[in-house]
């Protein structure tokens, strides 16, 4: 079966890093969505306590972790590093198969690495409430969590169409202790305003996001918190990569690919950056690639301008990889992945030529989600089964070419609030999206003009 | 936050610990159900591998854990024991709090210390296929995920409400590659028998058992895999105490308190049973409680008793504390919980006064749990609720007499397949059971005549 490699409590990171500071090319600021200019640290502030916004701009490679937040990441940090040898054999590859496993948090997914920063920071900031969106909960729930932990209120507008088909991941949130409300709803201006528009609405998270964000700049005492996009986000989830390394030099290897699935871009980043500044660094010949559904392609169909981060136009501009703000993906089940557009750090890095990216269609990400529960016991967040897919691929391509190629990806969460979906992956009734490529055109004609 | 201590592999257990041979008295034997003679390894033979037989009969105290066995247990053993200091401090008690937490297995729960052995035994015997029965889904989960990794074939009787009402675990099944059948069936006589008898059965678990245990003891190729109860399953779950053992000297503690929920035995014995060797062998003065549901209250409330393990009579009799084989328990949400008797084991140190029971109902539990989770961040199943309750309870008695005790519980698993019963605990709606007195009566009337 699997092997694992622990990594023991004194050797877990004490900070993240922060691939800014070693990218060829800086990174394209954001923008006011007024004014259309660099956005300031001020123009943040209503949002964003002043330490993260900091973490945002800041060239520093390493941002130290406060110790508070090192004792709640020691609930279930480090996270193990486990080698699959029986998916490998089920997969009859030469290929040396890693991953890296963040199921264990308390919230079964890589959510909390960021979250309890977020919430600390704002704490310490005087800030007591905060606001957020969810889609499937992932995100949602893993605030609830942090939030609670630090006694703060929170208030997640959660996508409608999940409120009402996904209740366990609500309920979750409700165990924390925080509010939920679906969307959109009546209790914003951006909400009655997308109701008006269409009473029946089953939202989105950009529509959530707009909801959540006005929120926050309507009152004093309360902030906003993003799960994915933003710089301080991925800076929070290069625990995950760091460890990684640590973890592969144990057993010996350095991995020749390295694959996560890539939605706002979080957990890819988590896995990645660090190997990404060993590429720039140190010259390492390093495969990177981002796992996106086919359904929501930003990466692979997406094109690359400002675009909002929200249906409301609230948020600031952020250059990215993007299919449109106003752009509603289909149903699909890894609805962690459904968002229109991409972390401006991981746009960035497809731009500079240091990553690859790839899209599958939901029903080969479970054909190896279940291949992969069956042999080496783990069931995959659906989100997670993408980058299982694009392992696959890899592993297929050493079969042909005979090389024993050591691959490392992120299983950056369990499925065990996505049950159903592998019921209807396994009855045969799961439906593949492709995404129309007529949208391109129509995304591309309603960008917001910038400079 | 918590505290964590892991152990290293190296550190693992490999062999089971066998409290058998240690209890200061024998335990009374199974008896074959039609001669009420003691059942011999022959009459077992039937239903159970012969090294499994062997190891419900051993008089060793210790039974050396196979490698293949080993191998599997490392994809998540050791598992962490944690301190919970947040809790204490919710708790407002000078007790010291420590919990073995097994919620990290692939399942979410103990089960597949046992179900991986079992598994093994069968297919090392030429085996190809195992029956079951499963409640809630726990164990099912748990045997399909063993059976898959030995490429043996399975087949489950699920309870019908369970099957109707939560359909999540069966997903989980069928995603691990096994049959799931809803029980009463018409796929045996007993199923048959119950049908005709009721033909809108919503099921229990000692009617799953008959149909489980009818396939395998007429099918040649095919042996019966039960997930608690017996000797042997005790044993595999002492890896749980074994480890918590180690991990509280590497803290520096040894408790004063041992608290594990009791079903049917299997997660109580697996933290309490290395203890209670040492509470007879070194003379230690530790309390140990089993706890359990009051809507089903074997240990507090049955009497001890030789019964059968089924509704339909087919297993051998056992003697244990039983609410009467036909006993249906109300439906609480702690599906693992509702079985009418006790492992013999257990039921024997309870006679012995090793042990102490107690038992809670469900709205005490889930208020225990969501305090937890509110401090310490994971969802407790609400299995292992029960043993909350009773740490709150002991807490408490800390808190009245000033005394600084160690509690260590075991948390079996994670509720992320219950939020649903958390939900109807947080909006009130969740009903208590009390047992009703004149059940035992009743029971006691029904009982087979022994000797």
């Amino acid at each position: 079966m699997a092997t694992k490699y622990f990594l023991s409590e004194d050797r877990m990171p004490t900070s993240w890093y922060n691939l800014n500071s070693d990218f060829p090319a800086p990174l394209p600021p954001p923008l006011h969505p007024g004014t259309l200019q660099p956005a300031g640290p001020d123009d943040l502030a209503p949002l964003f306590p002043m330490a993260l916004i900091m973490q945002e701009m800041t060239p520093e490679r390493y941002i130290e972790i406060p110790e508070e937040v090192q004792d709640i990441y020691k609930l279930w940090r480090p996270t193990p590093l486990f080698r699959a040898p029986h998916w490998e054999k089920a997969l009859d590859t030469p290929a040396k198969i890693f991953f890296k496993y963040e199921g264990v948090s308390p919230a079964g997914s890589h959510k909390p690495n960021t979250s309890v920063p977020q919430a600390y920071y704002n704490k310490q900031e005087g800030i007591t409430k905060l606001t957020t969106e969810t889609g499937a909960g992932q995100w949602g729930s893993a605030l609830s969590m942090a939030c609670q932990m630090f006694g703060m209120e929170l208030l997640v507008y959660m996508v409608k169409i999940s409120y009402q088909q996904k209740p366990y991941r609500r309920s979750m949130i409700h165990t924390w202790g925080a509010e939920v409300i679906p969307s959109p709803s009546d209790t914003t201006n951006a909400g009655r305003a997308f109701l008006a528009n269409d009473p029946d609405s089953t939202g989105s998270l950009g529509m959530a996001i707009s909801e959540a964000v006005e929120v926050a700049a309507t009152n004093e005492d309360t902030h906003y918190s993003l799960g994915s996009v933003l710089n301080h986000v991925m800076h929070h989830q290069t625990v995950i990569g760091q460890e990684a390394m640590e973890q592969c030099a144990d057993a010996g290897v350095y991995p020749d690919i390295v694959i996560g699935c890539a939605g706002g871009g979080s957990n890819f980043a988590g896995i990645s950056f660090p190997f990404i500044g060993a590429k720039i660094r140190e010259g390492k010949e390093t495969r990177i690639i981002a796992v996106e559904p086919a359904a929501c392609p930003s990466l692979t169909k997406g094109i690359y301008a400002y675009d909002f981060g929200d249906v409301g136009m609230l948020t600031p501009l952020l250059k990215m990889h993007t299919l449109g703000h106003d752009f509603v993906p289909a149903g699909i089940h890894a609805g962690g992945l459904r968002y229109h557009g991409m972390a401006p750090m991981v746009s960035h890095a497809l731009q500079l030529g240091l990553i690859e990216a790839e899209a599958y269609t939901q029903n080969a990400c479970f054909k190896a989600a279940v291949q992969f529960a069956r042999t080496e016991g783990i069931i995959p967040a659906p989100e997670s089964s993408h980058a299982l897919a694009s392992v696959v691929n890899a592993a297929e391509q050493c079969k042909q070419s005979g090389e024993a190629k050591t691959i490392l990806f992120n299983l950056s969460g369990h499925g065990h609030f996505d049950m159903a979906a592998y019921d209807n992956y396994l009855s045969g009734n799961l439906q593949d999206y492709a995404y129309p490529a007529e949208k391109v055109a129509e995304a591309q004609a309603r960008m917001p003009q910038v400079g």
